[in-house]
């Protein structure tokens, strides 16, 4: 497997565009269309929030077929509690895409970002959409992931290659964050291709087991989102002998595809609102997975250990308990902290003397807190920002 | 039913007394003391983190007596995490006031709050002692209410009086705050004092109910602490007859104690680590308490919601998505919103054209959400503050 730089448009077959539609201000792209040029197998997961976008309902639906040929996705505005519109929109998304493309509208897929409570400006869509299809080149990658933004503040894309059974398959992929990012489908877009040839189950359950190992381990602020959505589309262009599960390929293309996914869920914590360090919280030796991930989380969650690591200060305290603060599962005589390779607590007692020596290690970009709780076997791992001032001046200063 | 100004030291028979011991930088009171003249009934609560203090195991197990006569508090240090000097060193604090007061040691109750991680400096405390026994008197309730505070701004204390089968009880207590604010035994130290004549068993479910109904339902930053203890003493001073359990008397006694705990809990929420707003959260008509509870405090605990709080946006959508992230028990077609009175959300969807016209209501002091999921008759209150930059500077700066 080799990384290289590119997005969804290093898989071939693929083409995209963005404008500026006027939803957002100062002409910022905020409407963006992805298209395979054959149809494609697909895949997709989406928010557990209760309160969710219409355009995730309409998603969802479609996307059950397994088969799809293009995404069209809006930012600026979620499409979400605003009645009855909002399914209507979604699906006037669709149908206008299907029309200006020229293709079936069961095969399209649609997607929305920002604002919760306004109504889609469906009619600024419409007259843009001609322009949108006119545009669709192969080199609108970096393009397609800038206009799916909102706070984020970089364009988030990756791919890879891999030789899959004599030939050479790309996978690629772009994402927006940045804020309401939670476990659980956590809080984003993110639009996968492949060129890959490879059977409908066997994408579905790689793509399933990719974002339970990626997106589903990361968290800015603890807040679900209403509009999450994930898409893969793999539309065979490599050639490559179907890709079936349980085989070899299989495992390969999983593999691949875990690493474009993981690539990409740390982008979106390192471009969490106002963050500055990227945060990995390792659960140790609990009894089993579920204790693990919940205490894992509960310390990745904490508000007071993302300011102290804002703050650059070692206060393990903190991180002790909010480990105990997750209830069953860890005792105090039992439990250790690392902060990176160093020690810091042991069987429940501080082991550093001097604060000082530790502050070294939280001047660098990337922390890794581990704490073993020693009652089992099992472990988990969620990745986390820091949580600075300039993440309540966004979230504060947001407009309605 | 009257409030009055005052706070420990209001009930007749107790006295008080704090000094700097050491532990706190600048000369600031750290070390206090709090004495019924007589041995009274007590109940206690304590935090139901996993990795607890010391001065909270060493305490936990005095008050289950059901009778003190003194409780020795300090600030600057939380004697947790430091292995087991820590029993050692809360029990030596019982010791040392045991032996200056002159009373049974069994009698003395202990708390400790402030940073995790360090050695209790025994030795400072004890060479005070003496003086701070000597400087008891019967008006240093509001330094008492001082020196057990950590980052918090304001001395919190209150105090009421009721007449009761002839006699007139008073209640009074006090408070610190201010970050580690979770419910389930709120991250807080409190104190509470009355004169009443009230039997052991009424006291201590009398205190459960009231602790439970404030500062159980408080919540500043959703991280809970390992050293939230609150205590009650009732010495009996005011001669009325016994307070027991199914009597008039009890139910007046409960609800002044309610009272009283209520305004302290709000005063911590109001003095919560950089809080600018007192934010009321009420979710009504779920179908069980523990949904309607499990909605509110999601909804008190998201970052987005009490961000857009502090920047005065009134955004409903975030309170819809953070309820909908709750899970079961609401459903969007069902969901009604309101800000104050105004109604910002009808079954799903939002009702407010014009969101200028709600920024008045944020102006205030004091927000009022309330969150109807159309699904039930059972109601639940949570009481939360705004974030604000202030939060992120006191905690990213708090040393160790």
């Amino acid at each position: 497997m080799r990384a290289i730089r590119g997005g969804v448009l290093s898989p071939g077959g693929f083409s995209a565009s963005a404008l500026n539609c006027g939803i957002k201000k100062r002409g910022r792209d905020d409407l963006a269309l992805l298209f395979s040029e054959f149809p494609a197998f697909c895949a997709a997961t989406f928010t557990t929030n209760r309160i969710r976008s219409g355009s995730v309902t309409v998603s969802e639906k479609a996307a059950k077929k397994g088969i799809a040929q293009a995404v069209i996705v809006n930012s600026g505005n979620a499409n979400c509690c605003v009645g009855e519109s909002e399914i209507k929109d979604a699906g006037r998304m669709i149908a206008l895409a299907a029309e200006g493309l020229g293709v079936n509208k069961e095969l399209i897929l649609v997607g929305s970002t920002g604002i919760i409570g306004k109504p889609l400006p469906i009619t600024k869509i419409a007259s843009k959409i001609k322009q949108l299809v006119k545009n669709l080149d192969y080199k609108s990658g970096t393009k397609f992931a800038r206009a799916i933004m909102t706070t984020d503040t970089v364009a988030k894309e990756t791919a890879v290659k891999i030789p899959i059974g004599g030939n050479l398959i790309t996978i690629g992929g772009a994402v927006k964050g940045s804020g309401m990012i939670h476990p659980d489908m956590a809080t984003m877009l993110a639009f996968f291709t492949t060129d890959a040839c490879v059977d409908k189950t066997a994408l579905r359950d790689a793509f399933k087991e990719a974002v339970r190992d990626s997106f589903n381990r990361i968290t800015v602020d603890g807040d679900t989102s209403t509009n999450d959505s994930a898409f893969i589309l793999a539309n065979g262009f490599a050639g490559n002998k179907i890709i079936r599960k349980n085989s070899i390929t299989y495992v390969k293309f999983l593999d691949a595809l875990k690493t474009v996914a993981k690539n990409l869920a740390k982008k979106i914590v390192l471009d969490g609102e106002g963050a500055t360090k990227f945060v990995e919280v390792t659960v140790k030796n609990a009894n089993t997975e579920k204790t693990a991930d919940k205490i894992a989380r509960r310390i990745a969650n904490s508000n007071l250990v993302k300011t102290m690591i804002a703050g650059g200060d070692p206060n393990w305290g903190r991180v002790a308990a909010s480990a105990g603060s997750a209830g069953a599962g860890v005792k105090q005589g039992k439990l250790d902290i690392y902060f990176g390779k160093k020690q810091v607590m042991e069987r429940g007692r501080g082991t550093v003397k001097n604060h000082k020596t530790l502050r070294g290690m939280f001047k660098r970009k990337e922390i890794e807190i581990t704490v073993d709780v020693n009652s089992g076997k099992k472990s988990a791992t969620v990745w986390t920002c820091d949580f600075t001032e300039d993440y309540v001046r966004i979230n504060a200063e947001y407009e309605t």
